[in-house]
């Protein structure tokens, strides 16, 4: 495959391709071989000639007329985005969404495995969830710089995201997955996302008879 | 307030409204009264030139050189929006995620109230979790149609989901926030969004030093 450097790919793309990865999947799991960009874009709900044209950034994925082998593609998308291996990912806040979080198991067979779960509160420091023992915050700058720890997801009120935004950059964080509703600021070369459902609703009422 | 039709306004706009709500919620929580573009941008990391140009497809926000009143712009946002009501949601699976979104806190004072939430396992209906009363898929159809109720939000197996959104959207629902882990295809005068944390953090593993 031809290797382009990041900077030369739109953000836009990067961000369909697990959806692709995704599709790819179920695919496989409903025992296909050979997909198109027809049938991704039917079920995505993209058009196919997007999809050839986010999949030829990365080379050429497929022969003109014989479409897309699933398990080949969904090789060469894992690669690209780096979920060829399992990345170790910490839970800050062990509240009910940090709890929801660490019991879902849509993580492990898709890159993902969480390693530790922390909070700040007396009470549930040493609880048991799950598999997890909710360990202090204290603690964490030495756990996420021992094991090398990129990937956090932040379940902590809003009021204190930004402050454990910071303590985890300063641990040697890359990725945050936020889902405290607010906005944090992190240095360029860190990467992160935001998970707010009522984002997400408000955006689609606009569009409802009111 | 110029009134535009949705159909004027690109999605994409549409989309950072919310942001644009929760950055001013946020700065009226710090006892602010009036912004401009170039702080919302700061702290949402959007240029002050795109925020004016999404807010300029609503009319004038601001005067030149005055900045926002926060207040106003809260209010004029919340009715483009529509998020100056509280619409009925109902919750779909009460596992793990269903359960920690019946308990989110997050929504009612953004325009959102959970009113329902359903299962189909015989175990769990009947429960009590936190405020509700797990009931039964076959009662979903007549509450939502009975009750008027336009928003869903589903929580169940992805193997499942598009069976039960065709249910949602037979008795009435609009609009679906999907957190199952799989694309499904509802009508067109149906909004559908989707919350995946496993496609936001393979979207950001792009970026990492492997």
């Amino acid at each position: 495959m031809s290797a382009k450097s990041p900077a030369e790919i739109p953000d836009i793309v990067i961000g369909r391709l697990p959806l692709y990865l995704r599709a790819l999947r179920r695919l496989q799991q409903e025992n296909e071989s050979v997909t198109s960009s027809h049938e991704l874009g039917r079920r995505l709900d993209i058009s196919s000639a997007q999809i050839r044209k986010d999949l030829s950034h990365f080379g050429g994925f497929g022969k003109q007329g014989t479409g897309y082998q699933i398990e080949y593609l969904i090789d060469k998308l894992q690669d690209v985005l780096q979920v060829n291996q399992e990345w170790m990912v910490v839970v800050v806040g062990a509240g009910n969404l940090g709890i929801a979080i660490s019991h879902y198991r849509g993580f492990q067979d898709r890159g993902f495995r969480i390693a530790h779960l922390f909070d700040v509160s007396p009470q549930k420091i040493g609880e048991r969830i799950g598999e997890f023992v909710v360990q202090p915050v204290d603690s964490m700058h030495n756990i996420i710089r021992d094991e090398g720890i990129k990937i956090a997801m932040l379940a902590v009120p809003a009021e204190d995201a930004q402050e454990v935004a910071d303590q985890l950059v300063e641990a040697g964080v890359q990725a945050i997955l936020n889902y405290a509703p607010i906005n944090i600021n992190v240095p360029l070369d860190v990467q992160i996302q935001y998970i707010d459902p009522v984002t997400r609703l408000q955006h689609m009422t606009f569009y409802l008879d009111g």
